[in-house]
């Protein structure tokens, strides 16, 4: 992935250096079980010497360069380990297959990824609840179709966008329990020249679990399912870009992206203020929803395994774990810094002259008697007229003769109090703050 | 979907009649926790005499009639229920919005389709048990890349299909937990003219819990993770299918989909059999995998909501539920009918003339004091001149006078012995078969 | 597809009773070329009589009825027409195999749909074309991320909506010559038992060429790049309802989909016009992704083929031609009832009081001498400053001393001069009008 | 995209530098059309001094510094090159926006990546070419469903793969004509401070057209074209490799990949030849298709633009075209270097002892004037019979009382004649190698 969609953190992750020392780790971990494993012939602290004299010091070049001419890479690696550590490096890798090495590797990779991408969500998840509360008075329309409907609060959203996010939190936390998973069962999983008691021991040692029925590999339906979680997880941040832009538009005004000192909004128009940053994460989202297509089509392989999986795998296992990682932390620093308009968000709210409270106007009416239909035409009437006559929609009602007969000045008041509307919003915003994992519970 | 795709039991929870039946259930459930909430002035009674009236009556054709003037379903569905339960039905709806009856709805109709699919997969799940303990000791060799690797059973393969069919389970039923969810909050989920508790009492009735924050609808990550659980299940299916295909090819012909009586397998080559219903399933993975796509699109919607994800909703909704139900059902006939020919799984054994054995020659040789390279390179020589010369491997390396050095006649012996590379094979089996939710624990 | 969503057009298109008698031609072109092909011996009127007493009698009913046994349904076809036509039938599909009956009909089919959906996009384009110029001189704002950026015409976004749409024509019609491909060649494409010059014959006959080189089947790249072309072509429809989505917004306001007469916005809000028939074309276009990702599954087969594809095919092959034949359709509607409020939009032109024409002053200043960057500081700030003050940036401008330096009143009134801004729309327009394709060349 | 994975080639292509340079060639492009049209006030010969002074000096790591600053690539770029060239490099991107630049060097960028992924395809071509000459005679059996079905040629198998790849050569130059598209018409489209006249003269130097009606940008439907004809010609590539995955499947064995001096195919496995590489192109397929789907999702951008496209691109301009490249030059070295072993197909022709040979008989009994079913139904009853039996189908055939009835010996011998099912195949093959783009017209 590009450094400018990926952090350091995660580009560590998947260097070919962490990679090749994962490796390594695997090995040992499946060298010093062996050595514990009565009758397995392996010298006790065979695991030990070899770590001490290749740990820290494999050379990724030397390795590639193998791979060159064995065209196969754990057999290069093999090859460099046994030039760094000797002859004793013969006990490594025994009765086992490259995918042993290569899927408990990849498990231990994608599980310190979704722990940089659950850091990043935390760090949303605090910027979002922080705002909620600071804005859980600040009243503003709710729109649905892009049209203005009835009045909700800016604390809400942001309690909502919090709720999502901790549902992420809690799908990548199952994700990743699915693919905490190693293997070391040999060709075909069968334990053939292994042992079910050296894999959990060599497993346990690394914080995994045996795969119930490997294959050559783990099964693949395991990583599908972190990538759709992946998916799933850019898509809720996109919603929160998409309502951030939509915000920031220019006729909208509510919110705005933090503009940076000597930021330039356009070479073109020198007065722009773009929302760009949240652009941006809403086309990070379709790539990551692309990842999530190949991952879904790795589940089925030939017999024991093929391995189409694998270079799939190369590309999108860094790819979308840097991608989300790197989606997370923007948007976590997006609506921490988010400047925000009350009062644009208020003037919206008289935009259509009381429209918006044309509900409570209909129910009241229905409360008098009011079939619902007549009372949902009578009120559409005197809407649209207020709307094309642009006048308040409280002056139509009040000069309406038939809405005179139902509803007193008093009643019509009252179904224009905005703190009326609100009532319920602490209640939810509560609920969407006492979940557990938003991570302050 | 077609008719061809689909069961009778799926086609009526997606029927016009079930959705407009299960509309009112859900309007007569807010109205009866309307009724029951002090101050909100329905009258008691009212949900149980419109229930009479209306329940079991409801005119798909009436509805659509009217929506054809309206333009708007649930205002079509309302003013047909006023048609047959009279005045009182002006208590239904009050301070609802649409979305608070459809989704709602839509929650009980995707929780039943998958409830018919855990009964598919449950079904799938006791076939595999069944084969998987049936197969136990059936040997058959063990393929990656296409190519002979090592042997495993029959079994074994049913049981690591039984266990990813088990995940699938789990996952589903974590995805129906997800969207059993529903909303009775108004326009904007404030609950403007509503009450938190008359939409606790009134989900509570119908089984589901209340979205957290609701915007004018529950939110759309909870369906993508669902249709994502569908898509990686419908994979897993495939891969049950592709084993089934690679085991029928004619070169291969290890086991076959069953031939029903009469059945003709090509129009022109009257010889043929071929695996028809598995190449079937093999496709319909790849529609569930569209269908997963469009519904990552759906969950960044505008402000308090979009209907796009609507007309999705309405094709995915069912075309996903009925093909999954319908790959589970079919999937479970087909493994329980396969016809197996041990016979010929015997006879691939045999085919590379113990080429299979070779790890077991190379890891003996490195227990026996050779550096792994060596060994490797030994073996790989050996291989390649028996392979090359169509003769057995044990009898090619006991014939070389390196190999001699280090192993005698019955260490060779020993390295090709098929019971000890299976001895495990049990261990496995009884993992996968005691894992819970097979359906037998 | 659902009624909704599809015209009765193309549901007649995809009937059970159009392809069995599409079918019925296929096999009767064969024959009919047979008996034209000296030696091959087929009877002369063979074809004529059995039309006569097969073709528009075909039963489907009875056909799935006999497939029930058979599991085949070409093989059900011909009992069918042998039931029909009596023994006579036996001359059709003479060494022919299903699949030259299948691909050979299908093609036909594809091709009626892109022809009836070339019709839908044509409408679109006489809508766009009036639209376009009817709002030649109708000046609105350009946005660029949402935010106000430079002014355009209303007749200019017409003009390049019709462009996108006369380009998929010619995609689709590029899509459709890929896929008027038909083939008579045999079980494996080898005309082991017909002829290439009995291929060419029929085919010539129905308007289709022959596969280049068949397998079984004709290659499915073909078909892939139609539901590609279909795929694209409901993007740009998206592009379509996503511009009208945005000009319905309440803060904008400048366009609104037409609203029938009777119809209700909201259950709940009486007031609402809500874009939903663009919001529902948002979503299909959708759906039409995730088929185009099917088929593009669907080319890489085994062999001389599998018949995976064909599952995919049945639910795609109506599914996406009813979708975007449908889509053409409503987006045709749409633009041609639009409602324009060129009032609103010369409204909205004035929002940013004159901030849209910073990039004209910043010119003018870098042709008085201005290095770029420092006339790009001087706008900016004063442009920041006149939103910041809500004053008109050309009054900013005019106190500005530094401005004053460089540029004279009347300097600064043609930098605000909106004419000059347009001239060259006329041009553009003519541009996009005279395209060959745009249905008035 | 990893180095593993893409040539140096397009790797220069997409590098920073590159971008830069191609930036910079646009300016100067559009600088010398103004130097040129009367009145515009550009002193003539600045692009050529500009050009001496920057052309070629580009310093990636100085513009990417300023970038950290502006938050704006094209003004870190435009400040950069006035650093280099002077005050005269204020005379560039006169009345033009960042996209003016970005858009016409994608176009460039894009066109360069098609031209060298024609090259491998034409490498390709050559391959498949050289191949199907080389076994136009070279008999195999074809299958569908992966049963054996008829026989037919591993040149005609060639021949198919090579007019599939020339299509997709096609596909690629059409698209590559619709992406050869620039744009230097300012902030929104519409030539405010530019001219129609220097835009044809400034793009038709860099071999591009102008976009006919742009936004901001140029559509995005082209770009999306583009990407449907990469992901279309992977998966083709993709057919080609599965061909060759079952060919080396052990028990076929009728080709496989060349094996490299030192390759070793398994860490644990001495012996196996694993078909790795054509396995690794199954997998980049499906990465393909997921950059296909990101980018059918830029089409519908807000108004005159928003830059969600951008981050896409980014990703997918270089990770698509890339592996494209690499998939082209990987499938014809693998095609050309493919070890194939006519002895096994001749051996595999003969597996099932006559049973492809069915249909003839068949065929030649309703010549016989057997009605077609009862044809279908004696054969297949002799072919069941004979392969349960394991006897020769010519066999058991000749020992059939009612076969007997109808065809004589010789006519059966006649049904079994192997030259006589191939007589076509020089024809087709003829075809295939005639077709125009197939780079030996």
């Amino acid at each position: 992935m590009l450094d400018r969609y990926s952090r350091p953190a995660l580009r560590e992750i998947w260097s070919d250096r962490r990679r090749f020392e994962t490796w390594l780790e695997v090995e040992l971990s499946a060298c010093a079980a062996m050595e514990e494993e009565p009758g397995w012939g392996v010298p006790v602290g065979t695991a030990a010497r070899v770590r001490e004299k290749a740990a820290g010091r494999i050379d990724p070049a030397r390795i590639l360069a193998i791979e060159q001419q064995t065209r196969h890479d754990v057999i290069a690696f093999l090859t460099h380990v046994e030039e760094l550590a000797g002859a004793e490096a013969r006990w490594l890798h025994l009765g086992m297959t490259s995918s042993d090495v290569l899927d408990t590797s990849l498990a231990l990779q994608l599980c310190a990824a979704v722990d940089a991408i659950d850091g990043g969500l935390g760090l949303l998840c605090d910027a979002l609840r922080r705002r909620a509360i600071e804005h859980r008075a600040t009243p503003m329309i709710g729109r649905s179709h892009g049209i203005h409907a009835e009045p909700t609060t800016l604390g809400l959203v942001f309690a909502g966008l919090l709720a999502e996010t901790t549902r992420n939190r809690r799908r990548l936390a199952a994700a990743r329990d699915e693919i905490a998973v190693g293997k070391i069962a040999g060709a075909v999983g069968t334990y053939a020249h292994l042992d079910p008691a050296i894999e959990a021991r060599a497993l346990g040692r690394l914080g995994l679990r045996p795969e119930t029925v490997a294959t050559q590999i783990v099964a693949r339906d395991r990583h599908a399912v972190l990538f759709d979680a992946l998916a799933v997880t850019a898509a809720s941040i996109e919603r929160i870009a998409l309502a951030i832009r939509h915000w920031q538009r220019t006729e909208v005004g509510e919110a705005e992206e933090a503009f940076g000192k000597g930021q330039k909004g356009s070479s073109a128009m020198p007065h722009k203020k773009n929302p760009i940053l949240s652009e941006n994460l809403t086309g990070l989202a379709r790539l990551v929803r692309g990842y999530a297509g190949a991952a879904l089509e790795d589940i089925a392989l030939w017999h024991e395994r093929d391995i189409s999986h694998s270079s799939v795998e190369r590309v999108i296992g860094p790819d979308a774990t840097m991608l989300v990682d790197f989606m997370a932390q923007r948007a976590a620093a997006l609506v921490d810094g988010l400047v925000v308009h009350p009062e644009r968000m208020r003037a919206n709210l008289d935009l259509t002259r009381g429209l918006i409270f044309s509900e409570g106007v209909m129910l009241a009416l229905v409360k008098k008697g009011l079939p619902r239909q007549q009372a949902y035409e009578l009120v559409q009437r005197c809407a649209l007229a207020a709307r094309d006559a642009n006048t308040a929609l409280r002056d139509r009602l009040g000069s309406d003769d038939e809405v005179a007969r139902h509803l007193s000045p008093a009643d019509l008041d009252g179904c224009f109090d905005l703190a009326h509307h609100l009532r319920h919003a602490e209640a939810v915003l509560a609920r969407a703050l006492g979940e557990p994992g938003t991570g302050k519970e």
